[in-house]
């Protein structure tokens, strides 16, 4: 196997809460990132294919086609949004990086072909980072009041 | 004379509208950016001193003083807030690029010594970023409704 | 004035030679550089735009606009090119470094507004660029043989 | 096992087409990127060891030694040159990510000591690379016309 | 398995040599990083944790608390330290980034939770690093004459 | 004018104090920097030459030969050194970033032609550094005892 990997950037605000979290509970557990209004990073995707480069081509997938499923599973409803209410796929779901990051692998795993879905990696910040292959991770999803 | 740099960092969401405008012409000027929840970036800003090396130092400031003095003037206000409405001093100013620069000059310029300011960059992300060296820009401060 | 930078990224190909000059001179003064069938760069293009922000919209030009002149008038016409063959405005050019930053400044001196082009940087890798105000110099067009 | 890894960079042109293609399905196939006269890269080139480090020294593999052996191996041979018309070792390959990394493998994995080579990951840009563990692919070698 | 990250950096100056190798062994084993005052770097640190996000906080560890165990346990003993001289942990160590990392997993490994301690890179340069995942390796302890 | 600039890095070890001082004065001003045995940064230097291209050539300055000077000048002299001891140029001066740039200045500026010498940036990490544009600043020389 080889893998190859495309990465793109998009910027969104966000708000981590509990909404079955008392105020103070969510202030406690989630300090700055609890902010009411939200607050917003410039997020980087990295997402991986594994597979063999067709003889013909040399590819394992074509980057340019990766990047068009991306941006139009991806980038599209993320971009300049609040991950909170912008975005029906992230609907009720406590926008951390590692469940946006599990939500993306649902999305992009049936898309993505040749190849297979290998790795997706989400940085918050050039600081602060998740990495996922797809073990299967269950994520609530909440009622918002 | 010879100029020192500190860089921070800081998260932050903000929308970009004009409350004078109505929501077409906020939505045909600032696009995605007036996305009305907003959304946010990972800023980068760096401060710029100028001045000559104290002899028994070789300091022109103390980057450890100037990085505390970005702390307290700047970060503590911004990170993980959303400016339009978190922060006081950029209540009702349109927070573009253009404008927080010329705010936090405007914040900077009499809080630090020894040194004069000399530069301000504000990266809104790698690619996009705005420079600024004090010349009197007014910033008009709209009444949010 | 406050300054404001929009930065892209190409791809390209080119190859340093003077067509004046012996083969024997062209391998003396431009080495590896000189390679016949060319070799190639990630070039990082980044312009600078001076001006005051527009107070209805606090943007000196607004960087969508931006990026996309220098898409239109830059990008579509170098990307995955060699710059010594597929580039109309370059040709007879030596595409050094240098002249490639005043010949991009001659074309987008005149399709920026609002604000005015103040500086271009153009990086042939993260370790050698180019800076450009606009003082006029004049690049020779050879005749290509 | 620890894996230490050094890094390399290295300017090269390439075209990706495949001599059994049509001009018309090459067009399709690979785009801008089978521009006849090649466009070009600054490549990235991490080479990855696993190895014990040597109690007497602390090394898996003095990094001193392995930036000579990527020095002599790879870069002599790749850095500023066309890769599809100057470097022997990649006659008649279609010089994808892809197939240069595993051509990469193949002269590496025999040169490197103490140590074995574990990863390499072929950077064409900062957001399209390629990482190979060095599982058995075959890659065809077509005569050039 | 989801894995979140936390990078932090520190500067410090370290010598590489064997106190039971002769001079002569020393310099030729370790060339420039035998200088006997030393030298130094900005070294960065990546510490990866493994685990599944609590569901009713997305997160597999908090990492303003995996920041807070890195600044404890590590940084407050390393940075602006001479990593031969000032660390009681790295006291007799012969400080090659292998052995370094290695100390620090047996440091860390206690000392994370929620979650485990899957991955710890540490870079002396952005051209050379080392990963490590765990596996055990004895680190010999040289007494300093 | 047209500005070209090479970036180098090196690695070096130093320790901030001024020998006039007492040893609680220098631990009260330079803090952490004042470690006694020292730290260390991967310290980054860009050298920018002013000047017109050459129109036989499109060089400024020849990047192979502006490195080459930094390479025999500069790195040689500090590269893996401690420069409070190792390095004879900057024997006796308090080396904060300002003053190892001013004595940069000092030896490159006689060294650089074609072009002339117009500014040096040197990086302490990547959130600190210094710019120098040749203004005539005094380093005092103290005696070590």
């Amino acid at each position: 196997m080889l893998y190859v990997t495309k990465k793109i950037k998009f910027s969104a605000a966000h708000r981590l809460f509990n909404p079955t979290f008392t105020d103070a509970r969510n202030e406690e557990i989630f300090d700055k990132c609890n902010n009411i209004m939200g607050h917003g990073h410039n997020y980087t995707l990295e997402v991986t294919v594994a597979g063999i480069p067709d003889p013909s081509t040399g590819y394992v997938i074509d980057l340019k086609k990766l990047k068009q499923i991306l941006q139009n599973e991806i980038y599209e409803h993320v971009d300049h949004k609040h991950l909170n209410y912008d975005v029906p796929f992230l609907k009720g779901i406590i926008p951390s990086a590692e469940n946006i990051t599990v939500t993306f692998w649902n999305i992009l795993s049936e898309k993505i072909s040749p190849g297979k879905l290998y790795r997706i990696r989400l940085f918050e910040s050039d600081s602060s980072w998740v990495e996922y292959y797809g073990d299967p991770i269950d994520i609530p999803i909440y009622e918002l009041k």
